[in-house]
């Protein structure tokens, strides 16, 4: 009996690298996290141990710092910065047949001074990372941005009511309930050129405002609204998914201490927590291929 | 221009449940993470917000809790665990077409007691994390096990030599190098039945061995032959899917000082980190179907 | 030869407190995780095992949920909050001598909707945590309030030469460098009576806006004008204490790809790091006794 | 009204160095985390930006690095390698008055190989992190040992009642619950000569079997015992520091599913936790001065 090698793709991952704009008046700074996943005709690597086929994952270290220096204006945006570098591992190293772009951008809020902005002091906007996602094989390109670690919360206007009942059910329905959530979300763009920063905006309000404005019967009807409000107001998206931790806030029952509590005091519970997820598509949308395929990366 | 909800997946995650077994003697203790993620006919939850046909979240975790106690035996590995629960959403709760079963067990040691087992107290082994992953559907089921964290190290006995070079390599190469890695590896069995527990002690014990037995050029060699050791050890195993983060330890450079360093001292570094993962498969084994797919989890 | 029991504390650490404002219009919320450090006459409860002295863990976390409500005025800033919680434990449990609550708060940002706030949705603010630190005993008090977790950068301004050399000293000297940092920092009220709002929102502008206009010489140069700063425009300030590592940005050497780098493309790197910590007082500040003492907490 | 600057240090902190002896057979290795904090005649450094006494953070660093070759012996315990730091920076650095040194010591298991010990290969043993600090000044010296993440648990022998009640208490008093604690301990010892490894596996075993053979009345008596047999074990421990966070494990009502739950089935919870800390000191030790002195590290 014999064994074979099957799927498999290696690069380097976490490449944190800072790109300032000097020329410019003022600064400007872009701040990621790049990972790299390359596949091709890599089977003696792992069956011979014969690295000749073998681009080394230092060298794709390197090849994202000199990235940022030789095309930056790509650099400016995760899509368009993760596309300049699929295209080059797959275009220009002949043993590479697929390339797996993952970026994390970290974004920065520019200071004021004496009321005015200042030019080159920032502050680092903890409330979301941007994500972007590009996978490029064979001539065909896939561009999917995201976000995650964005929390949101509203105090009411949230219900949660018959739902199936089993043998393990004991959850009381409720007709008022706090509702938060840590937004992981991805969508897949239709093309590959875009205005990615206003589209990126146009997401994130979209969602927002989305699930602060839905008088929700359920995270999952929340969810789907959200995705479906962002396909009607960015007909390029054809597909949206998201991952929703279900942050749960317990009521705290007050009364042993003679105190009523009419959803005014929570716990935060931190596990469990409900985890939703779902996938919102364009009607007429493509089928996803490898947009979202996550390779190895469990 | 309409839109439509494509898969989702919903559930309670990170279930922390602890079973003692009292009655043995000495005592005995089980220590999970539990994660459920249930697919079906749930279209109205989203579209509707009629939640006719939702178990709760928070059942599903009454249920994890519940079977500690029903199923106490099954409850023991947790494969045979995650089977039990799989099959009782599909199988009893008529909205639920698939259940994914994601658990993580952590590890206790016996203390010992003037020279002997203590009967009822435990040290956590935090050398590692056992997984497994049951999906069920459709009268099929998948079977995976499972490690992560499982970090190792060599101090010798490794090369990296003869790689592919561009305009971006600058890597120098060694016969001689520290290979240190953290091991994430899921395998998928051919079936639904084993002893779990001896399978798992036989699986770490090949993958260890293996590691520092292999004279490596390569981690992605490494990586290929601890897969196909494990298969060549265990014939019932399908597939083995690995992450294996390459954990750089860079020689210093100590002549500044004076000194030499004949791979003596190390920074162990944080980020950036290379990143191999490939998949192994036994010759004829079947498509591995669901049995590694992530479903949302991004 | 004996053992004494020295200095101890306990409490229930970590109460993860939501309370919502409903009465209000809009909706408003603080969100806090509180810990309750206690002392007094606990030796028998160390040496005999008797609790007749012991207040349980789970009563310090029901008072603080409780207070929530109680007390929900106090509950709106973290200082009044831990006030009105230490004065309870010392002055109302017979046994508790002295009581120190440490207070994180979570800032949330209100949503807009079409334009306008939005009345009950918000998003969090991840670009820091307010802290705050209450000690009481013995008819004293102590006010220390802080903040964690902001993140500042500025891309030129900062020099950093004219050091001292030894042996190990490799460092290059520079006219232009990028500076970054984590604010931890912390300060001791005169009193304990403040607008805290205020307050802190003056603090962490005159923190961010000294970082951003001070032409530094060296991170230690700097934290102390910011402290400084802070003494000059509250003079109810007596004492602040920084605790900031040095989140290197290393000009990364593209000169082996033919490409110069002016500080443009940086590495963002993780550890190891500068960690500059300092304490600037005003001038006739009082000795802080325990305002800031750690107590056990290593 | 001015500014004064009091108590600062700085230095470089989490320098994570590997130290392999390779002439050793078979192959031994240490893995440390250095963090340095220096105080002394640094005001002009703060107060003017002139760094001439500023030994660099850097250098710092490069002094660990250096020191992991030159002083190899001292480098195979963690309290040694601080001492041997410690004194080369008051001593050789002029301006350097106090040297506090904080190192974490990863341990590591040899893995063998077809039965035997294996000469080169290893895997890290994730059940705690051994702990150092040495802080010297003025000719004095002070040697701490400790641990972390040592996470110990017992499945019965742990009772709980007798408790203080005031109007918030409402926890059941109990006869039998599971008990479980990660332990963080400091030891402080009398002078600065010991067989460090002996020491402290003598230390840690005391610990765990103090944790495990003592009948509990209260987490707060056991921490008590664990540090009394330490010292009865060892007179040269002046001091012992402990940490306790109470793991909670709730027993799960399972009675709405018609199960019984006789202490076999409990939620391991994250938060809140109890948080119990206390000092046991031997009778005639002298006053610990700076022993335990976190400096500025919140």
């Amino acid at each position: 009996m014999g064994v074979k090698l099957a799927h498999n793709q290696y690069g380097k991952a976490e490449t944190r690298v800072v790109r300032v704009y000097r020329d410019a008046d003022p600064h400007e700074l872009v701040d990621y996290n790049v990972s790299v996943a390359l596949s091709g005709d890599f089977d003696d690597i792992h069956l011979k141990g014969d690295n000749a086929n073998c681009l080394t994952t230092d060298a794709t270290k390197n090849t994202v710092n000199a990235f940022a220096k030789e095309h930056g204006d790509a650099a400016r945006q995760p899509e368009s910065f993760g596309l300049a570098l699929a295209r080059h591992f797959v275009d220009d190293v002949p043993p590479v047949e697929r390339a797996r772009i993952k970026l994390e951008m970290y974004p920065w809020i520019r200071l004021s001074s004496g009321g005015s902005p200042h030019p080159h002091a920032f502050r680092r906007d903890g409330g979301y990372v941007r994500t972007a996602t590009v996978t490029y094989t064979d001539g065909q390109v896939w561009v999917v941005s995201g976000v995650r670690d964005l929390v949101l919360l509203k105090t009411t206007d949230s219900e949660f009511h018959g739902f199936y009942r089993d043998r393990y059910t004991t959850l009381a329905p409720t007709r008022d309930r706090v509702m938060a959530t840590s937004v992981t979300a991805q969508w897949w763009h239709d093309g590959h050129e875009a205005a990615w920063a206003d589209s990126f905006d146009t997401a994130l309000a979209t969602m927002s405002e989305t699930f602060a404005g839905h008088h929700s019967l359920g995270l999952q009807q929340t969810m789907f609204e959200m995705g479906a409000q962002m396909i009607a107001g960015q007909p390029g998206i054809n597909e949206v998914r998201f991952s929703l931790p279900n942050k749960h806030h317990f009521v705290i029952d007050l009364s042993p201490f003679g105190l009523d509590n009419p959803n005014e005091v929570f716990h935060a519970d931190d596990r469990p927590y409900g985890l939703i997820e779902g996938t919102i598509r364009r009607d007429d949308a493509p089928e996803p291929g490898l947009a979202f395929d996550p390779g190895m990366g469990w």
